[in-house]
């Protein structure tokens, strides 16, 4: 039986575009003799598509393309994902019923046994998490077990399946239903139960998370393992968004032995048809396995990030791309990236000084420019700030200095890059890092402006990272200067931030990168109570997983340390919050980007009853 | 039995304050001989928190002071909303188990009485539709009935209550529970079989949404009614958000005697302690009903935003606010809403003019300020509109006239607005209405900015109704200029929108303001297809609920009528995607706001099968 794992690249919301794509791969499966052709979770219309799901037209379009499927499947098996819709029936909503279904297909007929309500199957665990709704816009197998008066275990059933004259019984899982670590539901063992099963398959629509795939691996080949059945994982790749956050789709899609090799391992970010045979993945001691990259390193971060940049231009249309940069780290990062990506003939680098710009990052701004091959512009903007003053204060309207730094950093993106942007038909980037962002350290309509944040989930060591890869691994060339890794980095905006005085930003990133990420990433979240509760036990740095000894460099006393915190805090849960709101699309890398999967309000800081009194025990002992 | 439903103002996120506002009031009523005091759903965390469930110290926090509340319950039975937490098991997501709980307390103890698994009861039905995500944070009765092996029916089971020696029956619902039109399960009738239930208590965390009340009237005076028993519905009052939208909570806390009359209604947006006596609520023929106000009219947008705005102001700490004033409709009604709520000398206007500017609207927010009484300025940008273009053409970088448009815009928010705002020390506003935001008719950085976009949750007329209710009924004077109701609507950004030449904006308000809303608020969201297939039937006005014989009016041949329709679609599902993720903050008025209650992704337009065929066959008979 020979099996083919369609790794392809799914549009969201296209599915005229995936059924024409996914027909083709069909008439070519068949004429290489494909038995069993796999193709990822919602295939068909793509999975984050918003409130969609509430439009009649488009879920009767993806039935329509579904069925042009099931009517192509003439002497080839086919699986895959699409939304089903019982017409009949409600959602929970009082919308109609939806499901995120599997199905089957074979010789023009969906593959029905009668051990299932309905000619396809349903996803069972339907995550709430992270960036998924699905029991917005989806019935789980669990929800309509509690309808029929039945167990869900006794509704999970495997799919029998003949080919060539011999019949299977496939496992069919939609993506989560693979992760029932924390469930009480387990499908796999279930469905075994119920079989038993010869091979399991798990469609999915999974978006890449650094680190994700090592676990995958973990958790899935120890399930293999355990049932000793082969499983193979269909993922697909392109990106999807929520809106505020992007996610790139990975693909990785695996075959597993039933002894839990790695047998078969698509490319990561590539549209891939591997082929594998059932007796290959059947045999108790198959060939060697094949080694899976490890996704945990600044390798795998550039990768999600090249794709997902190239992938959002193309979907939005984009070729010309305008950068301000600052002579900093992070505009040159950005720069490289675009430039790479889309070549440095359709990437613009604009330098804005204003009169508290030193040379230094102006004469870095230009020699990054000439190092990429951008086309550079200085655009000195102290003409218009020495307006803006003027008109104020012509209106009484007198403003500080800190008024004026954001005046600065508005007149930069609002006025200057966002109209050189329109000249050329093209856009401006939000550079802006995930440090920065955390705590609001930008201007609203200022540098947190753009049509994309692209670097806004890496934090500020991950984006210095960034760019020694860039230089060593992608230009093989210095093409970010060497001092940029090792100017302090500053906005320069004041005085207070003269970069040749040694002064800048007031973050102190050895420490606060790890203690953003301990408030924002930490599936436990960390808040001030647990943090003084560590501080207190002397083991901060531990569990924030920065450098041993840094509490005590950085704070004389516990009031400093206190004072740092609850500053901090109060940034991250209070006035970054109300920026975030009107910030740029973020670029997911980690296990939690801002945006769709950081659902958060717009309310005032809290102090737990607990760490209001850990503190007065502390300062006044 | 004297019972009281305490409609209290609950500030999310703030355990503390609401807390010690409820043990006052529990100290208080034991005074008045209270016997059984209600309070809210989620009455000491609040609900919209986003991801704040994730943080164990606030949970812990949550649970200290509910066991505050408990120990508080000496001669006196109290029944509040909490988060239970049971730290033995795991949510589905790996995290710690949550509920939405009920907890009812008496005499320093949790009322138990081993028909139920825990000391408190859970929420059955949790909505996740438009702003509600329960199932991301809570375990729902049905999901415990799952992992218990039991039926759903099973638990639903009335919490038993003796009070002066006298034995109750009561029938716990939070929220959703009393709304199970959708469901399979429906907790009253079941609550009421295993009962019977001498009185059905919900005790609600409901946003204000137009018509809803008139609708929950409707709704719960049934159930009261077929089941035979009299119900409380208890609502906090207060603003809650999920970031991009913020929602009013209304309070209108209600009692429905067994005949379904309504016997008690506690006023909106505003705290107040009702009192009934369970004897009024049984006997049969009680005393005359109240009138419940209807809540689908102008009055109550007014009430809703009035109220909105005032608490969104006071959380954030704002005091100062800064308007800008085009001579416009919606600028006019916005600064007449804010002088109104934080008085004239908090409000500071600021027009704008470039060369495109007439004196007709000049004139027109001139006038608006005197009328209100606020201070008033004059900054014109034409001298930094000339600076900019300038600066583009001498970097070669040439500005078209559509691209000076938005150089306007963004000049008179990002530069002008936002520094004023600042200056004062405090906001500028978002005038945007909700047609403009439907489809992007606004700069981003320019008028699709500013700290809250009050209007953006009504469409063109219903701004225009607003303006002519504060005239007539707010401040009994033409304070908004009678002008400014036959103005024609435009953006004075190009001589092509010449108001006094009587052009304006592309949009035909009385059909797009229709058209508009069927693409967003119907429950069956309306798509091309639906139109197209109504053009053809000639119902689209009925569809719509616009005057009759407008398309004909309007659209001369089919081809004009699709060419319309294809261009709003492609801006709404398009770049007015792209346009509302970094737009400010949305108000909630309708059953639907751009937002959190509005998902979507930023993703190609899309036309289905059935309507290019259809359109097909329209242009091609």
């Amino acid at each position: 039986m020979k099996i083919s794992l369609a790794q392809i690249e799914i549009i969201a919301g296209q599915p005229k575009v995936n059924a024409k794509k996914m027909l083709e791969i069909v008439r070519q499966s068949r004429l290489e003799a494909v038995d069993l052709l796999l193709f990822p979770e919602m295939s068909i219309p793509g999975y984050l598509l918003g409130d969609t799901w509430e439009q009649t037209a488009f879920l009767r379009d993806c039935e329509y393309w579904g069925q042009k499927l099931v009517e192509a499947s003439e002497n080839i098996c086919l699986l895959f994902g699409n939304v089903a819709i019982d017409w009949r029936k409600k959602n929970d909503d009082g919308r109609v019923r939806k499901y995120n279904a599997l199905f089957a297909a074979q010789n023009g007929r969906l593959l029905s046994d009668g051990s299932f309500p309905y000619p396809f199957r349903i996803k069972t665990l339907q995550p709430n998490y992270r960036e998924f709704d699905d029991d917005r816009h989806f019935f789980s197998l669990r929800k309509l077990a509690e309808e029929m008066s039945l167990k869900v275990n006794d509704l999970l059933q495997p799919v029998s399946l003949c080919i060539n004259g011999k019949c299977f019984k496939l496992g069919c899982l939609l993506c989560e239903d693979g992760w029932s670590d924390d469930y009480g539901i387990k499908p796999i063992p279930t469905l075994h139960k119920n079989g038993p099963v010869d091979l399991f398959v798990n469609l999915s629509c999974s978006p890449f998370t650094l680190g994700k795939n090592n676990k995958r691996h973990r958790v899935f080949s120890r399930m293999a393992r355990e049932i000793g059945v082969p499983l193979i994982y269909v993922n697909n790749v392109g990106i999807q968004n929520n809106g505020k956050t992007i996610y790139t789709f990975d693909g990785c899609s695996t075959a597993y032995g039933p002894g839990g090799e790695t047998l078969l391992h698509c490319r990561p970010f590539e549209e891939q048809l591997c082929h594998t045979m059932l007796s290959e993945l059947t045999q108790i001691s198959p060939a060697l396995p094949v080694t899976v990259p490890n996704d945990n390193g600044i390798d795998s971060i550039y990768s999600c990030l090249r794709f997902g940049i190239e992938r959002f231009l193309r979907q939005t249309g984009l070729s010309k791309i305008v950068v301000g940069v600052s002579g900093g780290i992070d505009s040159a990062v950005a720069a490289a990236m675009y430039s790479h990506i889309i070549g440095p003939q359709n990437v613009l680098l604009i330098n804005m000084p204003s009169r508290f710009n030193s040379q230094t990052t102006i004469n870095l701004a230009q020699k990054l420019a000439s190092n990429l091959g951008c086309r550079y512009l200085e655009i000195p903007i102290h003409e218009s700030i020495e307006l803006t003053v003027r008109q104020m204060e012509a209106a009484s309207l007198p403003l500080s200095s800190f008024m004026k730094e954001n005046v600065q950093a508005r007149d930069r993106s609002s006025r200057i890059l966002a109209a050189a942007a329109a000249s050329i038909g093209g856009a401006f980037t939000c550079n802006a890092n995930k440090s920065e962002l955390t705590i609001g350290y930008c201007t609203l309509y200022g540098d947190e402006s753009g049509f994309l944040a692209a670097l806004a989930d890496l934090w500020k060591h991950q984006v210095y990272a960034l760019g020694h890869h860039l230089n060593q691994h992608v230009f093989t060339a210095e093409v970010i200067p060497a001092e940029n890794f090792t100017l302090i980095p500053s906005a320069e905006l004041s005085a207070d931030q003269d970069v040749d005085a040694g002064k800048g930003d007031p973050l102190i990133y050895p420490y606060h990168d790890y203690l953003f990420r301990a408030f924002v990433e930490r599936w436990q979240r960390a808040t001030p109570e647990d943090l003084l509760g560590w501080y207190i036990e002397g083991s901060v740095e531990k569990n924030l997983g920065c450098e041993p000894d840094l509490i005590g460099e950085i704070f004389s006393t516990p009031a400093d340390f206190i004072e740092d915190l609850e500053h901090w805090w109060k940034l991250y849960t209070g006035m970054a919050v109300a920026k975030r709101i009107q910030a740029p699309p973020v670029l997911a890398v980690s296990r939690r980007a801002f945006g769709f999967d950081h659902r958060e309000a717009q309310n005032p800081a809290y102090f737990t009853h607990s760490y209001l009194n850990m503190k007065e025990k502390l300062l006044n002992p």
